[in-house]
């Protein structure tokens, strides 16, 4: 059954004339975060930074955080969007050099080698694969595959991630919604719906929430919150609600304001955490250094914009902050790392230094 | 193959004499939380609420929560469980006279209805049927069947039920853990763990909770938890953790101490919602009412002692709170619902009044 599946996936290859994609070298980027997986098909040809990067395809499907929709799930998300991106290229898997795979849930050496082991079963013996958090390909995306700085990604789940310019890195948040990440989506979300039910209870305040909710989700009584939230486990079905809580807290409403600042405490303190923590803003606190931001929650808004009061907090403390917004997506970033490694390798190899 | 398993529950029944049971007739009293469901048989014979009701047999399965586990397998866990009490029991469904069923995500009429359209499959037609929250059956087994007071249930989940004796209702928490249940073993055990994030990340403190909690998972780094987090979405796996804060507590460290103290407000503000919510304090806020107490998180402890502080919380405001500790468990309680159910119906038989 699972062959039967696996042979369908790639079926489109033997469609192909023969040496598929006319002896083009390809890069593969994927995005993996807890609501989409997003791989694009990057040409091995030159270009110029200044330009963007060109992208022959781009395929998109649903979560792959092994985290969230458990590994087989996760891995057959994966498989399916390569194939996809390669297909829509018309190219064979015989064109890839190499893939780079920048998934959420990637959180531990034991992540990142699980993950190649399974990647050498697909590809031939001579790609380069490179596997990583989403929250590298989304820094890649903001400095054109160059690793320094910070980024903080905000949309369904959140994570702070930083490199210094001699390769030390440093995390915060990342830990999915059990485990405290309430500057994400699903973090606003969850809290503006524990307020509905506190509201309910008479444990908190009354909530503009409460009725926008309820007429969202064509609920009739908080009491069908319960069954609605543990109907599906999902975390990227509850930040769907964020937008609601931002409007609330634009017309007034105390409680989705008080949920905002929270959020925006939260993701800022994730930031300062990586910051201090690789030294980015020198001793005296006062270095450049760039921070790209990415994610829905942080998108620019005409009223209550989580972005800005985040930037605006963050800069309290390290006015060397140098807000990022990418000009292309995360997994561009991820196939600019590869062909950044490409580069430099093919360097070595000129010079006649040994690169492994 | 779903029928197969079914007639497997109930063969036993085929082993009994003729009318297995003798004439004995039964009720079936069920408690259902986040971590166990407890079956009892207790036989229709008179007793004096002085003493422990008759019990015939007791068994024990899993968690029969259908937003933790599902409908199938909850269903499937209260199956076994009742088939196997009767099995102890050596009588067959046609001794039963009646069934209470108290399960933990009963929060809504359809929950009720549906649970209850599911029990006339299994058993004759004139079995009385009871279907309510699990928090009913504790308050009961406090109040030997009598439904008046509150009842503060604290184990792996969380919720506060109220009674008044006209008949009117109130709860507050019991709404899993992503709306809020912050007082529940889960709750505590689930701050622990984000706290260890935090002290990693350096958002939070450092905390004895991070060499404690690894050592007993036997984990070698903070990382490492996440993993171990998502790998199993059993809320009563991450609750058993409770002991270690509680521990890391009594021996002074600050940030487990501060959880505690937060589910102590948490616990304590559910009880008083209800008891606000249904006047149990009466106009002066000084009426007696039973407040019975049940789980795990409040039983007595040495050291650090969660259920005395909660009541001592209580009290402040309320002062004629009694608290009750039940000497009999839930699954008797939920018993002694249906034997008043059944007593009362009986006078109103004898008194000629017509009970429909």
């Amino acid at each position: 059954m699972k062959r039967e599946r696996k042979r369908e996936i790639w079926d489109f290859e033997h469609e192909l004339p023969e040496g598929g994609g006319g002896g083009q070298k390809l890069i593969l980027g994927l995005d993996g975060g807890a609501t989409n997986t997003i791989c694009i098909c990057m040409p091995v040809i030159p270009f110029t930074l200044n330009h963007s990067p060109p992208v022959y395809a781009r395929a998109v499907a649903g979560c792959s955080n092994h985290n969230s929709v458990g590994e087989t799930a996760a891995r057959e998300t994966l498989e399916q969007v390569m194939a996809e991106a390669l297909s829509k290229s018309r190219c064979s898997r015989s064109a890839v050099r190499a893939v780079c795979l920048a998934v959420a849930g990637v959180n531990h050496p034991t992540d990142q080698q699980r993950i190649l082991d399974w990647l050498s079963d697909i590809f031939p013996n001579d790609v380069e694969y490179f596997v990583e958090n989403d929250a590298v390909a989304a820094l890649a995306s903001g400095t054109m595959g160059k690793l320094h700085g910070c980024v903080l990604i905000a949309g369904t789940g959140t994570i702070a991630y930083g490199y210094t310019e001699d390769g030390r890195e440093a995390r915060a948040s990342g830990a999915g919604p059990i485990l405290g990440d309430w500057g994400s989506g699903y973090g606003i979300a969850a809290k503006a719906l524990t307020a509905v039910i506190r509201a309910y209870d008479g444990r908190g305040s009354e909530t503009m929430l409460t009725n926008t909710i309820l007429h969202e989700l064509q609920l009739s009584s908080p009491d069908e919150l319960i069954g609605w939230t543990y109907a599906d486990p999902s975390w990227a079905r509850i930040a769907t609600l964020v937008p609601i809580v931002v409007s609330c807290a634009e017309v007034g409403d105390q409680v989705a304001n008080d949920i905002l600042l929270h959020a925006v405490q939260e993701l800022a303190s994730s930031v300062k955490a990586v910051v201090h923590r690789l030294g980015l803003c020198g001793k005296d606190g006062k270095d450049t250094f760039p921070l790209v931001m990415v994610g829905n929650v942080l998108e620019a808004s005409s009223g209550w914009d989580i972005g800005k009061e985040v930037i605006s907090c963050i800069a309290k403390d390290f006015p060397g902050t140098h807000l990022v917004r990418p000009k292309v997506e995360p997994a561009v970033g991820a196939a600019l790392l590869a062909w950044n490694y490409l580069i430099e390798q093919y360097q070595h190899e000129l010079s006649g230094v040994g690169y492994d």
